[in-house]
Order: C-alpha cells, then sequence, then structure tokens
C-alpha cells in the first residue's frame, strides 16, 4: 500500500510540473509591477483581483512562446529582455514606450500613460495587431467622423432637437453625447486636455485630464496615435481568452437592430447549442477543437479562432482581419455589397460623388471593393468551417438561400429607395438636390429603417440562421410593412401641399 | 487499511457496474456505423465528436427497454433483431428503410438516405411519433401553405416589392425566400431535384440534390412523405434531452413578436428562477421529479414532460401532442379560440367560407374546435402541474386572470377589426369585397400587428406571467396605441379622397 | 499509513464541524413545522422541496446572529423565545402574529395567514425592512394607485377599446386586468373577499378567498396593512441570496422599455463579464468581495450590497433604500429630477396643480426633492463603489457624460412636449385646457414614448454604460424619429381641420 501511495505522489507531482509548464507558470512580478500593486490594491482591489485571475499573471512571454506553434497566444520574434522573463503586469503594459504615449506622466518615479494601446500589445502580439490594422474595426472612428453622408446621420440623431414656431431644428451633438453613443463602439478620440492635482491617500498627486475618455471602441484613436483598443474584446485585466470567444463580449456592440449579429445567433439553432450546452465547453484550448472543445459555433469560431479537428487538421487560421471569412458586407449602407479592399472607407466615392459603397439605387462601386474572385477566396473560408459540421448539400443550400437573400433585400431597399427618391422630386421632402439632410425628416427616417433596420436584420438572420429574427422580430414584416407606410405619407404630405 | 482499500474499491467496482447498467452502456457500433465513422470522422469531425458525447452512441434498443417503465425513453414493444444489441449510430438512422426514402442513394456500398424523419425514429420511440402526429406542429406546413388566407399573409411578407408609377407592386417570393423565412420553423418540402457528381476526398461520388434543403422545421415535409423533424427540438447528433428540456430550444421558433413564448417566459418569476439557479438543476432524470431535480418549471415541464414527485407519484405523463394540456389556442388567428380539433386545420371553413377558426367577428367556428368539456380536461391537465407548487387559491387566481385575459384581448382586437371594416367600407382600404388581399396596405398591417403581435404577447404574457412583457414590451400599451393609430390613419385617407 | 489516514479523517472532521457553525446549521424543524410538511410533502411537494435546498431550512435565527457583524444576514435584537432555536419554516411565518393577518384561517388546529409579508419578515430582518420602507418600490401601489395622472395612463393602456361610429371608446379596466399588468411590479391590494369549502385529500377543508392574489409586487398592499413583498426579490421558498444578487431577479419589473435597466446591462461591459465569466463567481459570500466574489457587479452590487475588498475595507454599506447611491431618478416622469425626498409621491404638486416631480415644461418642484447636497453624498455613494475597479479619471469622465445625457435627453423630451402643447392649442389634439386626458390620442401616446421609452432608455443606457442601447436599440434614433413623426401627424391633422 506504501508503495501505491508513493507512486501516487510521484505521478501527481509530475503532473503538477507538467500543469506548471503547460501553463507556462514559470513567472515572477517584476519590481516596476510589485510597486504598483502595493498601493493599488488598495486603491482599486478590483482591478488587481482581477489581473490575478487571468493568465497574464501567471505565465512570461518566454514560456508563453516556448509552446508549439498551433498552441501559441503570441507571435512575437524577440522581446525586449526586460520582459522576457517577468509575468505580464501593470508596469509591463503601462510603462512601455513611455515617449511615444502623450498621456504620460510622472507617477512616483515611474514614466506611466493611461490608455494602453495596440501597439503596446504588439510587442507580444504583433501578428494580430498586424491582421487588425486590416480589419475596418480599427477604422471605425475615421469611417464615421470623416464620411460627410454617415456625420450627417450621426447629427441628425444626435443632436439637440428644439420645437418652435411650427419648426424643429437641429443643433449638431456635444463631443460628450457622441462619446456616449455611437463612438462607444466606434472608439473616441482621446486627446490630452490638460493636467490635475488630486488629493488621494498618499498625498496631492498629478495626473493628466484625457477627454474622449473613458472608451475601449473598435477604432479609438489614441494618445500614441495608433487605432483600436484590443480591450474592447479582451476585456481588462483578466483578458481572458474564454470571454472573447463568448457571444456577450461580441453583443456589447452587435445587439442592436442596425447590426444583430447577436440575437439572431441567439435565435438560431448554433446559438439554442451554446445556450444549452455550452456552459460544460472548454473556451481556453488553443488551437480550438471542433466537436471536443465545443458542439456548435461561437461567433470567434467562425470569424476570427485558429480551428482544428481532433486530428489536427486546421480547418481555420487564427484571424483578427475577421472579414477574411466573408463574402459579403452585409452591413447595408445603403446596399449590402462586397467588402472594401481598404479599411479605410472615406476614401470611397460612387458616381454622384457620395462617399458610399454603392450608388443609392444599389449598384456596387466596384473599383474601391474586392472582385468576384476575393469574394470565392472568402466564401471558401467560411465554407470550410461549416463543412466541419455539415455535408456538402447542407452548406450548398444554406449559401444559396443567403445569396438569394442578398439580393431580394437589395430590392426591398431599392423600393423604399425609390419612394423617397419620388418624394424629393415632388417637393414632399427636401434632399440631395435641395442640399438638405437626407436622414432629417420623417419619411428619410423610415427609408433609413429600411436597409438600416429591415433588410439587415434580414440578412443577418440569413447568413447565420437565425430565420426566425428576419421575419417578424426585425425582417421581412417590417421591409413589407414600411414601404406601404411610406407611400401613405408620401399622398398625405402631396395632398396637403395642395 | 489493505482491508479497507479492497473494500472500497469493490464498492467502486459495483457502483461503477451500476452505472454501466443504469446508462445501459452495454453497447457497441454495427459494423456499418463503423464504416461510416471511418471515413466521416476525418471528413465531418464536428458531427461523429457531437454524435459520441450523447446518449445514443452508448445505449442499445435493448439496454433502454429494460428500464423500468417510468424511466424509459424509449416506448417500442419489438425492435428489428439488426438494430437490438448495437448502439444506435449513423448507419441505424440513416440507412433504415432504404425504399421508402426517395433520397435513398448508393454510397459505398450502403443505401443511405439524407433526411432522417419521424418514420425512421418511430422504430424506437412510436409512441412519441404518433403523438406529435396529433400535435399541429406536425401539420405546420401544410396548415400555412395550403390556407388560402395565411399563405396571402406569406405573399404580402415575403413577396419582392417595386414602386413605380406612384405604385407598389408585389410579386411572389421564391421558394428559397420562404424557406429562408416562414417556412425555417414551419418545415419546408424536401424533395428530391436532381444528382450531382462531387469531387471528394475518396474521388468522384454521386450524390442526390434535394431542394427545400436544409431544414429541421417541425412540419417539414419529407422524401418519405412523412411529416415532421425530430430534429427540430431533438437537435442532431447528440440528441440531447437536457438541450429539449431547456428553453432556448423552444426559442428557436417561439421568440418574435408573433409568438413570445420565450421572452415572455424568461421576464416571469419561473424564468428568473431558471437563468439564477437553474445551472445546477438535473435535466437528464426520466423521470422528472418536481422540486428535486428542479425548483420552476421550463417549457418541457409544462408542456411535455413526464413529472413525477419524490414519491414517485405523476404529476404529468409525458405528451408529444403537447396541446392536451392547454385549454386555449392563445396564437390569434385572429381571435384566441379553443384548441382546433384536427391538426389539420385547413379543413376549417367559418361562416364566411374563410379557412378561419373564428369569425372575422371573434365568434369561433364551434363545430372544427374542441368542446368546453375537453378544454376542462386540457386545463385540469395544466392545473395539475401548477398544484405541485402552487396552492389552489394560487391557481384559481391565475387561472381566472388568464381567462380575463383572452377576453379582453379578443375585444381589442375586436375594436380594430372594426376600424378595418370600416375602411373598407368607406373604400380608404380594399378588402374582401374587392377581392383584394386583407394584408397588404398600410391600415391591414397595423391590424395584422393588433392580433399577431400585441394581443397575442398580452395573452401570452399571462398565461405565462410574465406580465412586464405584456404592458410596455409588446402588450397593451400597443394595443391602445394602434387603434388610435389606425383611426387616424382612416381619418387622414377619408380627407384627402374628398 | 494508518496514521495519515486517522489523521486525515481528523481534518475532515473538524472541516465538517467548522462547517456546520459557518453555516450555522444547528438547527431542527418546530413540531409546527414538522406538521405541515407531514402533508404539504405530498400536496404541494415542490414548495418543500425548494424550502429545503435554501439557508432558512437549515439554520436557527440564533445561529444566524452569532456571527461577526459583517457576515450576519439577520438584524434583530432579540427573536422571540419560540423561534430562537429552531429553523425558520412554514409555521414560523405563517403563523406570526396571527391576529394582525386579516387572511388568518383555522387550518388543523393551526392559525394560518396566506399572504406573509414584511412585518414578518422584520422579525428577523427589522433593519432592512425599515430601510426598505423609505425605499420608493414600497410605495408602488399608491404612487400609482392614488396620483391622478398616473392611473390616467393605466386606464388609457388597460381600458377596454370599442369603435362605433367612427369614433373610439374607453371603459376602465377590470381589477383582474390591472393585477395582470401594471400592478404584477406594483402590487396589488390583497383583501379577503370571502370564504370558501374545498374537497382536499384530507376531506372538507374551510379556505379564505383573496382578491388581488396572486401577486408578489414590490408596493403590494396586505391583509395585515404593510406595503411590500420581500419574495418580490428573494423568491420564495429558497430565499436564496444567489438569486436576489442575480440580474434576472431584477428584470422581472426592469426590462420593458419603460425601465430598461436589464437589457442595458446586458449590453454593457459589466453585463458582458457576468454573462461571460460569471458562472464561477460566489453570489453567497457575506459580506461581498470585489474582486474575488466577483469580477463586474450585479445590479445587487451597485444598488444593495455590503461590498468589501479583500483586505475587509467597505466599499459600500447595505442598504434596502437603494436610491440612497442614485443621485438623479433617471426614470423620467416626466423629465429625469433628483430623487423626491419621500417615497409616497402621492403628495408632489407642481405649480401647474399637478401631482407631477417635475413642470410640465420640466422645471423641478424643488421642494419635494432632494437638494444637490442629498444628490452629491448618493453620488459619492456610487462613486465609491466605482473606482474599486476604476480610476479617478475614468468615474470622472462617465459620471461627466452621464450628466450630460440627463441634461440633453430633457431638452429632446421638452421639444416633444412642445409640439403636443402646440397640438392641444391649435385644437389638433385635447389635453388639460379640454379636461381630456392627455394620454389618450395618438399624438399624446407618441409623446409618451418620448420621455416613457426613448429619453429613459438613453438615460439608463447613459447611466449604466450600455451605449448600443441607448442609441439604436431603443434611444436616440427614436427620439429624434419621433419628434419629426409627431410634427407631421400634427401637420396632417391641422390640414384636415381646415
Amino acid at each position: 500500500m506504501r508503495e501505491i501511495t508513493s507512486l501516487a505522489l510521484f505521478v501527481v507531482l509530475i503532473l503538477f510540473g507538467y500543469a506548471q509548464v503547460a501553463l507556462g507558470a514559470t513567472g515572477r512580478m517584476s519590481e516596476e509591477t510589485t510597486a504598483c500593486i502595493n498601493c493599488h490594491a488598495s486603491v482599486h482591489p478590483g482591478i488587481v483581483a482581477d489581473w490575478e485571475g487571468g493568465r497574464m499573471a501567471k505565465v512570461t512571454p518566454i514560456a508563453a512562446k516556448s509552446m508549439i506553434l498551433k498552441k501559441r497566444r503570441v507571435s512575437f520574434e524577440t522581446v525586449p529582455t526586460r520582459l522576457s522573463h517577468v509575468v505580464v503586469g501593470c508596469a509591463e503594459c503601462h510603462t512601455m514606450s513611455p515617449e511615444k504615449h502623450k498621456d504620460t506622466f510622472e507617477h512616483n518615479g515611474y514614466q506611466i500613460h493611461v490608455v494602453v494601446t495596440p501597439e503596446d500589445c504588439a510587442t507580444c502580439h504583433p501578428v494580430e495587431v498586424q491582421q487588425y490594422s486590416k480589419n475596418i474595426m480599427s477604422h471605425a472612428h475615421g469611417n464615421l467622423q470623416n464620411n460627410m453622408v454617415y456625420r450627417g446621420l450621426v447629427d441628425s440623431v444626435n443632436g439637440a432637437h428644439s420645437f418652435a414656431g411650427n419648426k424643429v431644428s437641429v443643433t449638431p451633438p456635444s463631443e460628450e453625447t457622441d462619446a456616449d453613443s455611437c463612438l462607444y463602439c466606434h472608439g473616441t478620440m482621446v486627446e490630452v486636455s490638460g493636467a490635475e492635482v488630486r488629493e488621494t491617500d498618499q498625498g496631492e498627486m498629478a495626473f493628466p485630464v484625457l477627454s474622449g475618455w473613458p472608451n475601449q471602441g473598435v477604432g479609438r484613436i489614441n494618445p500614441d496615435g495608433s487605432m483600436g483598443s484590443c480591450a474592447a474584446c479582451h476585456t481588462r485585466h483578466q483578458f481572458s481568452i474564454e470571454m472573447a470567444r463568448k457571444p456577450s463580449t461580441c453583443s456589447e456592440c452587435h445587439k442592436g437592430p442596425d447590426v444583430p449579429a447577436y440575437p439572431v445567433y441567439m435565435v438560431s439553432k448554433h446559438g439554442n447549442i451554446y445556450s444549452s450546452l455550452g456552459k460544460s465547453w472548454n473556451y481556453k484550448a488553443v488551437p480550438w477543437t471542433v466537436g471536443r472543445d465545443f458542439t456548435a459555433p461561437t461567433c470567434a469560431a467562425c470569424h476570427v479562432s485558429l480551428l482544428v479537428s481532433e486530428e489536427g487538421e486546421v480547418a481555420a487560421d487564427r484571424t483578427h482581419q475577421m472579414n477574411d471569412r466573408s463574402a459579403w458586407r452585409l452591413f447595408g449602407l445603403i446596399y449590402a455589397h462586397p467588402h472594401p479592399e481598404s479599411p479605410d472607407t472615406t476614401t470611397i466615392k460612387n458616381k454622384a460623388g457620395l462617399p458610399l459603397p454603392t450608388e443609392l439605387t444599389g449598384e456596387p462601386v466596384a473599383n474601391f471593393l474586392i472582385d468576384s474572385k476575393e469574394q470565392d477566396k472568402r466564401r471558401k473560408n467560411m465554407r470550410g468551417i461549416c463543412l466541419a459540421c455539415h455535408s456538402r448539400g447542407w452548406v450548398d443550400g444554406q449559401f444559396a438561400r443567403m445569396d438569394n437573400t442578398v439580393r431580394t433585400t437589395n430590392e426591398m431597399t431599392l423600393a423604399a429607395t425609390r419612394v423617397l427618391m419620388s418624394a424629393w422630386d415632388k417637393g414632399a421632402a427636401r434632399g440631395l438636390s435641395q442640399k438638405d439632410s437626407i436622414f432629417n425628416e420623417a419619411i428619410e427616417k423610415k427609408w433609413v429603417e429600411q436597409w438600416l433596420f429591415f433588410a439587415n436584420s434580414t440578412r443577418f438572420a440569413s447568413a447565420m440562421v437565425g430565420a426566425d429574427y428576419g421575419v417578424f422580430a426585425n425582417g421581412r414584416w417590417y421591409m413589407s410593412k414600411n414601404i406601404q407606410e411610406m407611400v401613405d405619407w408620401l399622398e398625405f404630405k402631396i395632398d396637403n401641399k395642395k
């Protein structure tokens, strides 16, 4: 018995040692991070406890790199010596390249910056940051703020309205309002607007004051000039891969009627399986094994993660560009269209001179968009994932339906657009010819809902097979109703003008 | 110590043996299924891994039948010999009765069919399939497609709209559009439309091409002529009873504003208990013990499952007819009414000659619907479940409120119907007398929302005590607002016609 | 080996003993409760099993009080002797002070009352009940029913509508309808309306008949004259603190568009962390330790619970008043405003003589509302919680945005109110001057949505940083659209009157 016990103990120790190596749990905190934590554990206990629960607090970059390629979560070739053998703590990120960050300030002898940026993260994750720079999300701030059409939509939604003398007047929104609405997801511009001295438990201390802060939007403009916020999905300070892979993370920005990926997923069979059985899946395994680690995809599985079969065959490479697995940009501005070639969409001009990827009547502005060959390539990437669990006939049928839906929803958008153009022609509303906003009248707002809410929802429902959402929840029912109401509005308005 | 260890080992072995029997884990795969998996484990790893995680992969039909009656999940008297002592794998289902399936094709020496049907499942589960044939869901395809009124609604929603010359015209939707919307839940008609040869890893192979595929709708018309898809709720290929018993499964088709059982449940106290504490319930026990296995009902508990008390007393027998526990068909087409007697509702004719279970003014078409005695019987079935956790006074109060809500929501529907009929009378809209669609004008669409969305939501909220949903979320607020808007529309329209 | 085994056994026993004390699991059931359970375990197995799963079934009041102050869940000084050494079972609550409860009835020799009230719970939890009496929720019944303006809203929503002779007429709703809608959350008035004899398994027995029953609304008027229902959040009969701390509990009444705290939370980063990682949190610890027990707040964390850091420092004291952590009453009736001083809001009168906390044009009725000093104090309470996980700059930025949103949403409400007042002035609608309901016409209902749905949603989205909900889901987009539609409605209506 004694021998058995000793043997068991030996096995346990071996396994424990293996686990240590597997986790790379060989790290210690740097002196700098220790200094941070000495105070901040009591000043902001939640942040510190959260970080301690994550992998960054346990693994050194060198240990992370020591794994075989497919299991790695880091992509650097070399990492600065001072980082290599300590875990990634407060100081490692918040004192990185202090000269590049305009929000750097002196703090107890350290040069600290508030806003950790993709440039900082690229120290260990350069490939992911590089891929993300091709992701249209990384340009989400400028693509909204520097496109006069979209900015007109923002102003008409967020602007302050007043009513006097039978007329509504709208003044542009404040930065705070924009930061609290569109730019929460698109990202604010974070700038140092001043400095202040605060009374703290450690006496008076100086801090920078930031405008556009707080923010974690995907296209945030950072004080070091970089674009994006990795924390949008890789939530501070645990940076849990489990969280990044779960649909609720994507839902922070993809839940509303304009881009309803989350509600569509949750009403799909995939979402149903996730809701019912997902509690026992393994969300931490790298690479992510289809069928063993999970039995239905989350958002990340189809759009981001490195997927393999139990035999180790790669079903999809990891990507942070994301749209390289999608043939269509479903998100209709104003019609669904092939993805833009460049993540910077402000350079696009259609024939009418508007910065839109299609004409007002739907024709794609082809020279700014990917061609059908590139679409086929991206479609093939996605199909490869589907085929891990579905037969070819199943997948063919699904993709044919989605192409049909892209076509029919574009038609339904065109019908609504023609009603609006008729309203402009007849003077019932004021549009482009009158150099007026195309978003500020009741019929124009109905038109926006046609493509931004209803056509869009119908396409997402088709693409992700959450059909219910595309009928009565927010889809075809409303497209058909909305057209009738636009026509009636036009009739009432014209009659009144007589 | 040695003796204790030996004893412990013995106990463990006994328990393990018991578990083996309890699970019926005595099965091996058939040679045919082994052949399937030899290739498909690498072609479609997700399907195979999913199946391996389920009970079908572990239990033979004979082992499943060997349990005491209440614990059984199978209901056959005899099962073909070739199935009795192997687990239920690919070949067992996909080669069942090949001559009956029009989608059967030769595949590596086997006669495979793509679409597994209730007829196939009935081999081991004949009682459930028989019950399901009385469930109105099993007729969901024909009840929609072969009812000219409902089909008119589908066409007006899914049809392609265009606007030219001040007029909207609507053309009927394609099969693909219908399959991607209404028929996702109602079920498509799956037919063999051709054959194709595909290049595969094993060389060229021939496969049938199916139209209406993929689909798992509850009333799917199958290539063997049967109706329904067990996989709608018993999701392939794990066929987890846990999943069938969780509300997200029902939500795939019962989440939208037309039939909002899921959102109502989730805002009810029952749903709250499920969301908060349901993670520790036992969803796999058969029978399902109230209070021990779960402390608040899911959809399945009230509408489907075999429920017992800790003392073993039956609170409800298992049913796949489902409506035999419900007195009212809440789903207002156009008014709430007693359940139809036959699951095939296309045979119903009201006095006006329309295939509707009520007149346009609300009176039930009694001779096609269950009588009050049958309603009482069904009400009693449901009350028996409520009483497992609630006092008689509590249940009486709840049922009185629901009856009140059926009455008042029918009145609110009648008020909206009278506005519409007035519009038809006055020529403000074109309806039955003009032989025009009753769903294609703005006021008609408002009328549809009155019963299909708002009255319906209010009733579900009352029946399942998710009151919040029946007020501002999608209920009484909108019923009252909608009537005022219909009246205004009528006024504007008539004034314009002057 | 034997020694080690003995030692292990000893350690296990010690730990088990400690756990016993820690849980206070020293209790036995009273004879009275044993008598209840002898029958009710078979009559209502679900209730009994549910109770058995909770803490009340295991801990005596004296054991509960024996813990150090911060760990206590009871707040009594003394408790009646008969209760001190038995667990809290059926009889302990349902026979408490029988003379005070009008619903007390004789039942097998015991004086039982059906409705357990806050007065009963105060036996062990007097501090919490006292705090709750200052919570505006405890007055939710009267604040709705006894305020003629709000009651007018209820009547216009719940009233029975009929259409005849081109006119809509509305009659007041029945008590059953109100109980099934607004009063589900606000609380019904529960009264003894009679008695009845029922045939039971134990023969004929007499029971009281209650009107307004069942109900668990937060402001329920109980048969003992007390207000509220602890079971609204502390769900019978498990009374799980885990459940009270989870957001789905609050969602029962805070999910709809009028008060969308839950959907806003679920689209926020906090909600995302909860959804992704919350499954492994400790919801039962008292006190509740930030960062260790949970890494993002639930509703209860910010608004109710006793929060401490790992070092034991208190971040927030427990409160059942709840609004003592909030500077603003976001819930715009009709505008956001400082919280009322008294939980009874029926005493408020504005300059126009209406029982509203603001004028119709937005000015707060200051002498009934807390002053800016009290607002600062409450704001500081909430900031203390934020600072446990966020830096000062972060929190400052967040609070500034929220104040901006209070201001801008009030402006958007004012614009809509001016359109409505113009409609009243011009005779297009009938309002206060015509002594007509201000809620019963289409434009009035649009006005209600402006503040009750859209402005409200935008504010909740800002306060809880669920920005997405405040834009397209139910916020700024609809505020801006609604104003345009109100103006058009006014134009059409006036034109028709010409």
